[in-house]
């Protein structure tokens, strides 16, 4: 595998940073994950826009890598020939101070590697998912501003063992406050009385872009969509449920703990939302 | 400067991870920092207790390494010749799954490297330091267990940025509760009517070695102690306020914002701490 690091492609074994690296020392950091579709990088404006509004939030000033950013990645495309795939975009602070003061850290380490799109069984992907409600918060805004997709991932990495835990697929964060939030990598979404419902950006979550696409499809298509503060109690009572992430798009949900949701076995809304999304994509690429 | 990585010895430019890391890609790993005192490790035994409890609470198995802990950091204070510093270990979860699910990454990476004593200028030293109360929330122990000292340390460098904004020494994190909790690498004291008080474990802060010592030495004192929850109030009301963190050990605060401290010229229970403090460590090695 080809790797970018700092200016430079090497061979994945040799992608190596330094222990003192403020990546490593601390997450001090952050990274975006994009879709590859038929070759090209998906919504990479979007994912570039969030990129530097992340850095924005943590002082760490990026400059334009060489060759510019679209170039970079059809770059690295192009090496690890491949068509339909991800990519993981990391910028860490780099080397400098060996405490928490970033002060004079002005040298970023960039890293762009190829991954391989999510493994879903055939199962997954249709009837859909099961979900688990963890005990394990969001880590609030004002810890760590929420719309910061930083290296300071281990909320995300206990919130997954603990739904591997509750064998079911994923598991839906409540915020400090004990409202929905979102799952360990993903958003989501649940429909009552044909109306869309998600948790909106003030409940402290991760503004995906999927969730932001879906979001812009449903209101062209005159759906009714309100984003809010919900209970887990709201998640109990839906229709439907489905997740958004870059990696599988739209993805339903049969399942909330082992309690399977009322009329899961039509799910006409996400099937709907699933079909304008794959089409938005199509047209985009 | 010789740098130990997974069981040998390297030179610092040397001393690189893979970028597939979890520690870099996600901060799934934790720290200590030790103090290096007349050349031999200070409290070894409660830096690696919770060094082994950290590991225990995000299920990463550490290998005990080759040679034994006490003889690897002999080795790094000798290969690097020094007598009075601090040495951080790290331990990453190693390279295994690129998404947060950290299921099959056996292979720990460990990293010990020396790093310099603060750097305190003789006014910091006595009379002493200055705090703000930050607007940054210390991360709840809802979202990440407060006792790991984990590699996820961007809460940490965000609130130090604060507290450098604010030109003063360091800061006070308060816990999403409105508590008092920690300063960004430290613990503090206040003193209130000759009575010692601290924020006790439940406030969601790092139990801090340093400050777990003071409790120790001040209870065998006979000195009264309290470990409760406090409100940012009794931090302006205090008659003494003093910082604990394993480098620079017992530190006096003289004032909070710009507001000196009412009593902060004799701090007496401040100087009798620092005392048994630096009895107890000469004692100790």
């Amino acid at each position: 595998m080809w790797v970018y690091l700092n200016n430079q492609f090497v061979q994945g074994d040799q992608a190596k940073v330094s222990v003192f690296d403020r990546g490593f020392l601390f997450g001090d950091g952050i990274f975006e994950t994009l879709r590859i579709y038929n070759g090209r990088p998906l919504f990479l404006d979007r994912h570039l826009d969030r990129l530097h509004q992340s850095c924005q939030v943590l002082s760490l000033s990026l400059p334009a890598p060489e060759p510019a950013w679209e170039a970079l990645l059809q770059e690295l495309v192009k090496r690890n020939n491949i068509e339909h795939s991800m990519v993981r975009i990391t910028v860490s602070r780099g080397v400098g101070s060996l405490g928490p003061d970033p002060t004079g850290c002005e040298d970023p380490t960039v890293v762009i590697f190829p991954r391989p799109l999510p493994q879903l069984t055939k199962d997954q992907k249709e009837p859909g998912v099961s979900l688990t409600i963890l005990n394990t918060r969001r880590q609030p805004s004002s810890a760590l501003p929420s719309q910061v997709k930083s290296l300071n991932y281990l909320n995300n990495v206990l919130a997954k063992q603990e739904a591997i835990e509750a064998h079911t697929f994923d598991g839906v964060l409540l915020n400090t406050d004990g409202y929905l939030a979102e799952c360990t990598t993903s958003n989501f979404f649940f429909v009552k009385d044909q109306r869309l419902h998600t948790p909106s950006l003030q409940c402290g979550i991760l503004p995906g872009i999927t969730r932001e696409i879906v979001l812009e499809l449903a209101k062209e298509e005159g759906i009714e969509v309100q984003e809010g503060t919900y209970q887990p109690e709201d998640l109990w009572d839906a229709d439907e449920v489905f997740l958004t992430n870059t990696g599988f798009g739209v993805l339903p949900v049969t399942t909330i703990e082992t309690r399977p949701l009322t009329s899961s076995r039509e799910r006409s809304m996400t099937k709907m939302i699933q079909h304008m999304y794959e089409k938005h994509i199509a047209e985009t690429c």
